[in-house]
């Protein structure tokens, strides 16, 4: 509907100096979405053609675009920056609707309803220009000032601005509903700034206000105005869709520990009932069921999650499937395509990789997992240690239904181990293991009485042997190592 | 002495539906306990005869009540549920106290000073209704609003509130002492809302005053009478109790990292001097000794530590006792029925369970113990594995004092190794070894001389000849594996 | 240029009994600095000669004086404490300047500001004595009240006070500027308190006031005048001062996650486009370079990262040295002497210390390495113990360049392995290995057809026998293992 009478223009050229990063302030993400994003979707969703401005770092920040909205979004270039009044007048060639809307590219907490409230009384009031304004009662802020005195309006600039900073007062939260026709007319009566070279857009105002032209504001609340100049920002933001996020999905049934400190992305989803413990981080692509219990310090990525699955603490799961009843961690780590099946557990200091856990299968302790296809019903022992890489290629494990893997095994892919079939405890199994075999690959012990007490004393002599070398050593070890 | 007088009836029945979570918000934990007992926890302590009306969910919250009172406290089933004013009706059969204090139950911040405080004014002032209000200057909410002119008063639930929602006011905090005489004389003159089609016990207020009966109100902070309606309010009201508990622990003399990062619960101890690191859980059950280190993100729940155990980085503790001096950690996993004695180590990547270590022994890196007994001096080697299930049943290990375990071994159960022996280095010892004795369970070493070229060269041709396959084989893996 | 005419004296003989933890409190850290430390340095940079009054647990004290000022600073020893007046007094013969500077050492957040304004004015007034003063607005406080009445002026400790606790009021900070004359005239006419039997230093402005003498008063916001007295008040310190430091960094361009939970010390640095994530603690001594990653909940102290090292979650880096490019984690130990070499990487579940690891070399899974050098392109894999301690000596391992460990590989040191060799999966490497060589250490395989079957057979039975002692065996583990 917006889109027939709208098209809008968002200001990403500027050079993020403040951010002191050394890149764009608009590829950081707030709660794993670029900051850039934040507009071009609002927009999206609202159905308004777009254009942005690009300068700094522009390859970075259309390949953001573009990988988000697949081409639907026009570019232009801005080659230098003199100001937002330079940075809209580059855009002239684009101006097909009879409504610009500008709105600078930092603001990630803008709603729906501050651009609908805007262009309804826009519109209502047949307005030449239209923009957003908040009330801000911090000291010291860099938003322009709008300044009225009942017959004239004016937007001054920080940086234009001599009177006392520390006073309460009505801040240009930076966007702008301009009829077409009028910003044709004044774009190039701005002047430039005798202090700071610049073309200010805000400037417009002032020239709407001379010529006694209808201007019209609308207020929002700061916190969804708030523009984005260094990294304190950027955190405040990032805290307050935080926030938001948390208290979305309580009221949606999802108890959390320690709130405040849980990390949530925005593209997320959690069932009812679920439990989400402190210092979690849920990130992006990751869909979790009713009834999960995600325990603290656990981070989860790119991952489903069905029904009823348990994550003990200081677990990670990135790229992975883990179906309904399966239990997780402590401290496992789920890498890449891996899928763990109904109730199947995998236990504490277990990596898993490119590997599927067939359902009612254990993996508990100490392993490590790689390129595996494990059946139901299967007992990996504490220890195991698949050897899927041989220094140049990876290779595959096949390890079927009903199997008991013994204790510190070393399993040499590619190889297969039948079903109902056991491996002895410290083997290494380098060759296919029959339905039904016992595999076993290990000499006999052999007890060597009374040579305990011999051992001790032959490494005690080898030890004084040694001490005399080791202030020479020493000395020559910290030179070497070059530690701190 | 309040038990001669009063009895309490607890409201229990609700649906606890603005939760969402499926279940009855009166089963979710506080600091570790259920939100129900705090009610009777605290009537238990005044020494009042107490009566819970029980509906939604009644065997689980009756279950966790008796398992707590043992048997101390009545219930009363709400077969539907039609308000308050209903609620209290059904308990009549129960009513054999001069005073009857009816409180809702989920009000878990409630002090013993509230009761007291309500009981004293209410005696002193011969009121026949008594009730605990309190100041609200948030806005929008769902309480009883208290509406005084002077001559009249009366409750004012919210869904028939009709004024101004964001105003500042008194609300009624859902607790309230009645005479039984004025209780049985008025409890079935409330009539039906027609907005609700509850009864409210509220209206009680007016009946009173409409009679120009003595009426008597006590006013609280708000934190202490919050009701708990959704998981917002249940993590504020956490957040509450979890400063008290921290504050508490501070003036004992225990030492808080990023206090707001650390997780109490009401039933644990911790001993002055001690020092308790960010992000830290201590979870019920718990007794932390003096001068304890317990550093970030580790996690106890039902265990004893004595004095000076250092607790490092990332360590779960669970039902095991930890005496003087140990050390545990960092990333270990101490489970059930463990002993860690005085002076002893348990390192990193270490998981312990159903074991015993004995005092200055040490088991420092990548190990699983199970089903052991370890003496006195014993060391074991990085990367052992006591392999205590079979596949059908458990068994266990006996490792005496003065033991060296070498690296990597695997010990499979049933195994005693008696005193003063050792183990080579990656064997697997399936054989008692006799005191003093080198057990080795492992093969020659032979080096093929050259031999590196050519495997190398052969993985490489093999790994060639697979690529050939890999581009279909990728297809299918993607279709196969249903993964995001 | 202070050290001309003013010298300081720091009270730090105090009891700290508000501590509870049995210690001084002037030990206690904050972000990574002993409080006593606060002052000393401040004076330090200022360059005011320090004398420092001990009296509880002197001795620690001043050895961390010592260690960090190298005996530049003085010391007085107050044998018994009779309060901030006799404390004075006791370092009457070290009176060498025209004015004397007296701070309570229990002030962490004075900044040099709030001093050199106090001298400022001290001078340009001519004062005998000049004080710190602050607004407070908080209710029950230990500050001492300044009483002013136009003409008067007088400090009335809170001991003395008996007006309202809870009314906002100036309070004196604790920080005095005395001239010597003065000073030596009147410290014997301080009067003990009825109260406490304790001399107040802050008699002496009554003294002045009486005597119409010039008192100057310097006002300073209260948090940088705190005085500590209990962990609550040392936990609002550290707040204040981690919250600063945090300020800091982002300034300097360094993002951080949800930054209320992470933990900075004050001798720290960290460099431009680097990312610190929730939770992590990075302590003293640590240097951080350009562009580095630090993910959630990792603790790096004392140690070197060179630029774009990325840190992977819950990772613990002491006294180590990360070259450019490397990659560390998740769940991995790095311990002391250790030296990760250019886009090396250790993965998940590895243990290192007292270890060189070539450039490009990769130890990923499960592994300990201690005592080790490795060189360049080497692979470690997974489930690699290094076996460095016999039980009486430490030895050496050196793996060169180019190398494949096989994965659950055992390897005795002392041992060298030659470059481009190979070693078995599962071996036990005991004896040097040549260059290009493969070493193998494990018998063949034997696959028991059938055998499956007979071993559940035989494990049921034995388990069906052992079941009949279960019961009797219960109770008698139960009473000796003293559990829960």
């Amino acid at each position: 509907m917006f889109g027939q009478k709208m098209q809008a223009i968002v200001l990403a050229a500027g050079k993020s100096s403040r951010f002191q990063t050394g890149k764009s302030k608009l590829v950081e993400t707030i709660c794993g979405q670029e900051m850039i994003l934040f507009s071009t979707n609002l927009f999206s969703i609202l159905n308004i053609p777009t254009t942005v401005v690009l300068g700094y770092q522009k390859e970075q920040i259309q390949e953001i675009i573009n990988k988000k909205h697949g081409g639907a979004v026009n570019f232009i270039q801005q080659q230098e920056q003199h100001g937002t009044g330079h940075a809209v007048a580059c855009t002239q060639k684009k101006w097909d609707k009879e409504h610009i809307l500008i709105m600078n590219g930092d603001m990630p907490l803008v709603t729906k309803d501050i651009i609908m409230d805007l262009y309804k009384k826009h519109i209502e009031q047949d307005a030449v220009i239209s923009f957003v304004t908040s009330c801000y009662t911090g000291s010291n802020h860099s938003y322009g000032r709008v300044v009225e005195d009942g017959k004239t309006i004016e937007i001054i600039e920080a940086k234009e601005f001599h009177g006392q900073q520390t006073e309460a007062c009505t801040i240009n939260a930076g966007i702008y509903l301009i009829k077409k026709e009028f910003l044709q007319d004044s774009i190039n009566e701005i002047e430039k700034s005798k202090v700071t070279k610049e073309f200010y857009l805000t400037d417009l105002v002032k020239i709407a206000s001379d010529q006694e032209l209808t201007i019209c504001t609308v207020n929002a609340p700061f916190d969804q105005i708030r523009g984005i100049n260094n990294l304190q920002e950027l955190w405040a933001a990032e805290q307050v869709k935080r926030a938001e996020l948390i208290k979305h999905w309580m009221e949606k049934g999802v108890r959390f520990g320690i709130a405040h400190t849980v990390h949530l992305d925005l593209d997320i989803e959690v069932g009812q009932g679920s439990n989400i413990g402190c210092a979690v981080h849920i990130n992006k692509g990751t869909r979790i069921g009713k009834n999960c219990i995600i325990e603290q310090n656990s981070i989860i990525e790119n991952s489903i999650l069905e029904n009823e699955v348990t994550v003990y603490p200081n677990s990670i799961i990135n790229d992975a499937y883990i179906s309904s009843g399966a239990s997780i961690g402590p401290f496992a780590y789920i890498r890449e395509n891996t899928i763990v099946k109904e109730q199947a557990q995998v236990g504490n200091f277990v990596e898993v990789k490119n590997t599927i856990l067939g359902s009612h299968s254990k993996a508990k302790h100490l392993s490590y997992l790689g390129n595996t296809t494990i059946g139901k019903n299967t007992n990996i022992g504490a220890g195991t240690i698949t050897c899927n890489f041989n220094g140049v290629s990876k290779n595959k494990t096949i390890i079927e239904d009903n199997v008991f893997i013994g204790s510190n095994n070393t399993i040499v892919a590619p190889v297969i181990i039948k079903e109902d079939s056991f491996t002895a405890a410290g083997s290494t199994i380098t060759e296919n293991v029959p339905k039904q075999a016992l595999a076993i690959c290990r000499t006999r012990q052999i007890n060597k009485e009374n040579y305990g007490p011999k051992l001790k004393k032959r490494y005690q002599e080898e030890n004084n042997h040694k001490e005399s070398f080791v202030a020479a050593e020493k000395v020559k070890e910290t030179s070497n190592t070059e530690l701190l």
